[in-house]
């Protein structure tokens, strides 16, 4: 059989297009009303995808309120509770839930990961992050966040602790012989006692071996130390590369360190993010978008677009043309961009808002026809396992893409009509890990 | 109406009871089953029940293996990952997690519990503890715990931040205008701020004030510290008296020290622990207490035992009888306790392990009449606002409770026999408190 795509779908926020909850039709609740989210789920697990993913931020973006209050995402429910419940609601479904290693211990994220696995049959992963915005520190006692390398040191060490704890116990030690009143093998059950730079922990931990063996290790690192601990530990990863060049380098990079440290790169799927608009024609989906990128508020344009060009724009005319910007120290390749597309499309400083407000990631915006063949083309090219789907608007782009693309890419062999397997490494094709201290 | 009794049930372990997973009929796996824990769930609420309480031990019991293995409790799930899952099969019993004040951030648990707040309708309550189980402090970097008194300063701060955290959001702040672009109104937030002793934590809260304002908050402390903290903080306690006498004097003392700090006193419900057994006759009950006992078994008994005795009493001949015990510095109630028992009933070291491994707290073992006797009695002297009830063994325990207690206590006017409200604060006659920001 052809290679097949796995798809997921980025859930938290349900949209990261900071216009969707003013789109006709939307639940400007959706974030935090558990009947959507539930309303959301069931069609992704009706089309048959990996997994829904839930990101996770460690406080409220630190924004002028003037920004900040037109942001849909300041309320969200809190990953482990939020999916805990949506497993009762679906059967087959990956669930994946980010946890940080710069604000939490090893013991909590190891137990609440195995439960979870536990409670939903074995369909959980853990995105791995060092916790990206700088301002939670101050939400954990910390005036600045520990630096990054810092950070990733810690965190290869915290994923170490976190599977050393999931395997204390062996698969088979629960005998529950309740005539010799043997409730499990002691033989059978490891404590850890890992003593290490930033940690250090006795074990056992107190719950039996998660279904999976291990949840599947999910990691968004881009720099070359994120590379570099999802090569070694991850078995899926995001990648954030707008282009098809972009993201193919990612590949041969990321699987070609899995290789040089001794792992089958087939065992680390490669998933980017991908934000989709579907119409019945490719004009009809490019106006989506543009009515969509016309619901940024311009007080939230115009800071996204002050943050890209490292200058604060807002005193200026928002309907005047953009003024020269000064080089700066904080000067980056958006600047640059953005100033090109205002001289090339010779825009004003709300239209350019606009752009700076809506997704610059990789997009596509076409037909069923047009999406299934782009996805197609990135596959066929070695660019990517599959896609983590953001969708523009919800229900209904959502719908559109469930309803729409996923039956194209069924016709064409690309993606299962049903789930083979009942655990998120079922669907995946990843193996179960052995454990490590017990055959 | 006649003042009436508010019931919880105290689910983790399901029972408490070292033999209980041996018992004819029981579950061996109820502690880590979920099917099994959602049919719990189920009666209880079908009997009105008020809450369904979590305990929680952040590792496992430091015992010597032999005693170890024996035990139902080396696994179970983590509270928040299981309490969501229940909040989706249950539609109005009260929801109450254990989290620690020594060992976890108070934005993690104010996170969760408002998270699971809105998953549930406003059904969660918090049980604070300082971890009593030394050996926790070697799960999360420390070789020993913090000190009693410390722990107890450590916990009063961060109650005031995880409150503080809930009143992040006016009630009415989210007022999601599509039209106008403000999702919510931005001087309907506040950001706490707070720089203390243990905790410097900015905020706000990345999630709207929970359905109840603040979940119930749980307090179990006996010490002079657990009882001031639970004096000025909670709204519920668990009382670890096992005596009618000491009931008493110990709600007389919280209620008492509650109004010294100028609370209602109504508003601290005194919730005692209480293990039943439940017969058609007192001697059925009494029989199934006694064959419950006998499946102790002998290496968890004898450990039990050695640790009352503050002696180790593992070499002695199981079938003779307990020979002279030297005092020690380890000598407590316990000993002497357990000393007269030994020579007021003759009883072999075997006989004696078997009580020791056994519950020692508050029980009721009778038949329907006889248990909703001395709990309307316990009431009408003012012990106690209700019982947070064990049950030996399940489901058979359970279900004799619900099916046969509960309706004689609802006969009698002292159980309601429909909820009245939809959130545990209205199960328990609460206020939702005020926002401390905002009127
Ligand atoms: C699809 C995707 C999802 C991400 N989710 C989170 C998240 O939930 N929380 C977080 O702190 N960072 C998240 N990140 C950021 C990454 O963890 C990482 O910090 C970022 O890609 C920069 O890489 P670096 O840390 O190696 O510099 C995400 C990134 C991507 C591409
Ligand atoms: C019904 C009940 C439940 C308890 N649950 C827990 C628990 O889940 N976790 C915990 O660490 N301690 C628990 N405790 C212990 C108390 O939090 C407290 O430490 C103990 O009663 C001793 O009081 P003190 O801490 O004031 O000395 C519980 C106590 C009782 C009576």
């Amino acid at each position: 059989m052809a290679k097949q795509l796995h798809l997921g779908a980025f859930m938290r926020p349900v949209s990261i297009h900071t216009g969707a909850w003013r789109y006709p039709g939307a639940l400007p609740d959706a974030n935090f009303s558990l009947a959507a989210i539930q309303r959301f789920i069931r069609s992704l697990e009706a089309a048959k995808f990996d997994y829904f993913f839930m990101a996770d931020h460690l406080g409220v973006l630190n924004l002028p309120r003037q920004a900040l209050m037109r942001s849909h995402t300041v309320t969200s429910f809190e990953p482990f509770t939020l999916l805990s419940a949506l497993a009762g609601v679906t059967e087959r479904i990956g669930l994946v839930a980010t946890a940080s290693t710069t604000y939490d211990e090893p013991f909590h994220v190891a137990r609440r990961f195995a439960s979870l696995d536990h409670i939903s049959g074995g369909r959980t992963g853990w995105n791995v992050v060092t916790t990206s915005n700088p301002d939670s520190s101050r939400n954990f006692g910390l005036e600045t966040q520990p630096d990054h390398a810092a950070r990733y040191h810690r965190a290869r060490e915290f994923h170490d602790v976190v599977t050393g704890l999931w395997d204390s116990f062996a698969d088979d030690a629960f005998v529950m012989d309740a005539a010799k009143g043997i409730y499990f093998d002691p033989a059978r059950m490891h404590a850890l006692n890992h003593k290490g730079e930033h940690f250090s922990v006795s074990g056992p931990l107190n719950i039996a071996r998660p279904v999976q063996g291990w949840p599947v290790i999910f990691q968004a690192g881009a720099s070359d130390p994120g590379r570099q601990l999802a090569a070694e530990t991850a078995e899926a990863v995001f990648a954030a590369e707008s282009t098809l060049e972009g993201s193919k380098a990612y590949y041969d990079d990321v699987k070609g360190r899995a290789a040089t440290v001794g792992r089958n790169p087939d065992h680390i799927k490669i998933m980017p993010a991908v934000f989709l608009v579907v119409g019945d024609t490719v004009e009809e989906a490019r106006a989506k978008r543009a009515k969509l990128d016309s619901l940024v508020h311009y007080d939230s344009g115009i800071h996204s677009l002050s943050g890209m060009l490292g200058h604060d724009v807002s005193g200026f005319d928002p309907d005047g043309p953009l003024p020269d910007i000064p080089e700066s120290n904080a000067s980056k390749s958006s600047r640059r961009f953005m100033i090109e597309l205002a001289r090339a499309e010779n825009l004003t400083i709300r239209q350019l808002a606009a752009k700076a407000g809506s997704y610059g990631g990789l997009a596509f915006v076409g037909t069923a026809k047009t999406i299934a063949d782009e996805m197609q083309h990135w596959l066929e090219q070695a660019a990517c396992d599959g896609f983590t789907t953001m969708f523009p608007y919800l229900p209904e782009g959502l719908e559109d893409f469930t309803g729409k693309v996923v039956p194209e890419l069924q016709a064409r062999g690309l993606f299962r009509t049903e789930y083979e397997g009942e655990t998120l490494r079922d669907h995946l094709g990843l193996p179960r890990p052995d454990n490590r201290f017990f055959a």
